[in-house]
C-alpha cells in the first residue's frame, strides 16, 4: 500500500503525493521535519506536512525569490536570507558576481541537518566560500544588524508555526533598518489565488515603508494555489530602470532576463486587489 | 460524509476537491459529463472526472486563449472554436469589435445541454448575436470549411478521449486550410512542466506549418501542472510587431495589454526543451 502525504489546504482542496520513502523524520524545537522521496517530483523537504522544496522543482522559487532583488539593485554586496535553510536561495545569490557575502539565517537546526545530509541539490550552498550559515532566529538576528545588507531576501515558510512573525508589522520594520539606505527587501507572499487578503496586507505594510513596491509572479507547481506572489520594497531602486541594463548571464533554469521584464505584468483581478481600499 | 472529486493525473499524484453537490450527470456518447458545485470553486463542468471549467478560475484560461491570437491579428473577423462547449471562449471573442461571427463547434450536445442549465456564467455567449454554436465534428467541420476564418482556437480536453484527435498532425494541417492567408490559430498544449512532451510535439508539428509560431504561459488553479502551455501558429502577424499596437481595451478579470507582452517569455528549461532536436 503506498505512502501518501496529504497536503490539506482547505475542506474543500487537498493534494495526495505518493511517497516512495521517508528519508529523515525529526520533531525540532520548532516544527516537524522531514525529507521523503516523492514519486512524482523526487526528494523533497517537507515541514508539518507541507511540502517547502523539491529537487524537481526548487529552482523556479529559488531563482525567481533571488534574481529578481539582485539583479534591481545595480551592485549587491552584502545579502541576508532570513530562512530559506535548504540553501537554495543562498546557492542562487552566490551566483552573483557582485555578491561577497551570503548570510543566511536559519532558526531550525534540524533543517540544516536533514539538508546537508539529503538534498545536496540545494544545501551544496553551505560550503560556498560566499555563505554563512546562522542558525539563529531571524527577528532577533535582524535587530541587531541595523544598516547592513543590500538586499534581504524572506524565505519563510507559510505564516503558520515559526514563521508567522516573519509577516508581522514590527519585522518588517525591523527589515527596513537592517538594510543600507539604497537596500531592497523581498518576501514570499503565498498565492494569488487562494491568499489575497495576506497579499494584500503585505503589500501595503510593505508600500507604508518603501517609496517603491512591486508584486511579481512566477508558479511553482508543488506550491498549491498556483500562481505564486512575491512583494518587494525598494528603498531607491525601481525594477522598471533596470529592465533594459546590462546583467550579468547566470545558469538558470527558470530565471532569465525576459522573465525579469515579464514577472511585473499583473492580472487584473490582482491589481484590483492591490489597489482597493478596503 | 462529504462525496470527494479524485482527480488522478499520475501514480504519484492526485487532487482531492470536495464536492458539495452533483447537479448534472449523464453519459453521452462520448464521455461522462457532470456538473458539480465544488466548495473551493464554485460550479465546475467535469468531464471523464477531470475538471473543465470552474466559475472562479474560468476567465484566466478563456481570456489567455481568446485574446492573445485575437489581439495578434489586426482585425479579425470570423472566428472559429473547435471545443470550447462551456461557451467561455465565445463570450471573450464576442468581445472584440473587429469580430463580426464566432462559430463555436462543440461535438457533445451533453455539454451544451449541461452548460447552458447551470453555467450561465459562460454559456451565456449562446444566445450572442455574434455566435453560431454547432453541436458536430470539429474534425470533419474544419475540412467542409477551407480559408474561411482569421483566427480558429482549438479549446479541448486532454488529449484522450473525444480530444485525441485534435492533438493530430492531419488535423492541425486541416486548421491550416480552413484559415485565411493571414490567419492564425491556437491551441492549449497542457501543462509545461508535466507534459513537456506533448508541448514539443506539437510545437515542432506547428513550426513545419506555420512562419511563425509562440508558446505562451498562463496560470491557472484547476489545472494540474500549473504553468499551462498555449501554441500559436501564425501565417503573417508576429506578437511581437503587436506589443505596442493600439487595442480595443476590454472588461476583462485576468488579461491586459501587459500581460499580452508578458506572457510569451519563457522560462529557460522551457525554451531548452522547445529547441532540442531530439
Amino acid at each position: 500500500m503506498p505512502i501518501i502525504l496529504n497536503e490539506h489546504h482547505s475542506s474543500g482542496f487537498s493534494l495526495n503525493w505518493t511517497v516512495d520513502k521517508v528519508l529523515y523524520q525529526q520533531k525540532s524545537d520548532f516544527q516537524q521535519v522531514a525529507i521523503v522521496e516523492l514519486q512524482e517530483m523526487g526528494r523533497a523537504l517537507v515541514l508539518d506536512n507541507i511540502i517547502q522544496v523539491t529537487v524537481k522543482d526548487e529552482f523556479v522559487y529559488n531563482e525567481m525569490i533571488t534574481h529578481v532583488p539582485l539583479f534591481t539593485h545595480p551592485a549587491p554586496e552584502k545579502v541576508l536570507i532570513i530562512g530559506g535553510g535548504d540553501g537554495g536561495a543562498a546557492r542562487e545569490a552566490a551566483k552573483h558576481e557582485s555578491v561577497k557575502q551570503v548570510d543566511m539565517c536559519e532558526i531550525d537546526e534540524k533543517v540544516i541537518e536533514a539538508c546537508r545530509e539529503y538534498l545536496p541539490e540545494t544545501s551544496v550552498s553551505y560550503d560556498h566560500p560566499k555563505v554563512n550559515v546562522i542558525t539563529k532566529d531571524g527577528v532577533q538576528f535582524i535587530k541587531d544588524n541595523p544598516n547592513t545588507y543590500d538586499v534581504i531576501i524572506i524565505d519563510s515558510s507559510d505564516p503558520i508555526g515559526p514563521a508567522v512573525e516573519l509577516f508581522g508589522k514590527d519585522f518588517y520594520h525591523n527589515v527596513y533598518n537592517a538594510l543600507k539606505e539604497d537596500g531592497i527587501f523581498v518576501c514570499q507572499s503565498e498565492s494569488l489565488f487562494l491568499h489575497q487578503n495576506l497579499i494584500k496586507k503585505v503589500y501595503d505594510t510593505i508600500s507604508k515603508l518603501y517609496p517603491i513596491t512591486k508584486v511579481y509572479t512566477a508558479t511553482t507547481p508543488t506550491y498549491p494555489g498556483f500562481l505564486w506572489g512575491y512583494t518587494m520594497g525598494s528603498k531607491k531602486y525601481d525594477p522598471y530602470d533596470r529592465m533594459d541594463a546590462e546583467k550579468q548571464d547566470l545558469q538558470t533554469k527558470y530565471y532569465n532576463h525576459d522573465i525579469f521584464k515579464a514577472c511585473f505584468a499583473l492580472p487584473n483581478f490582482i491589481k484590483e486587489v492591490l489597489e482597493s481600499n478596503k
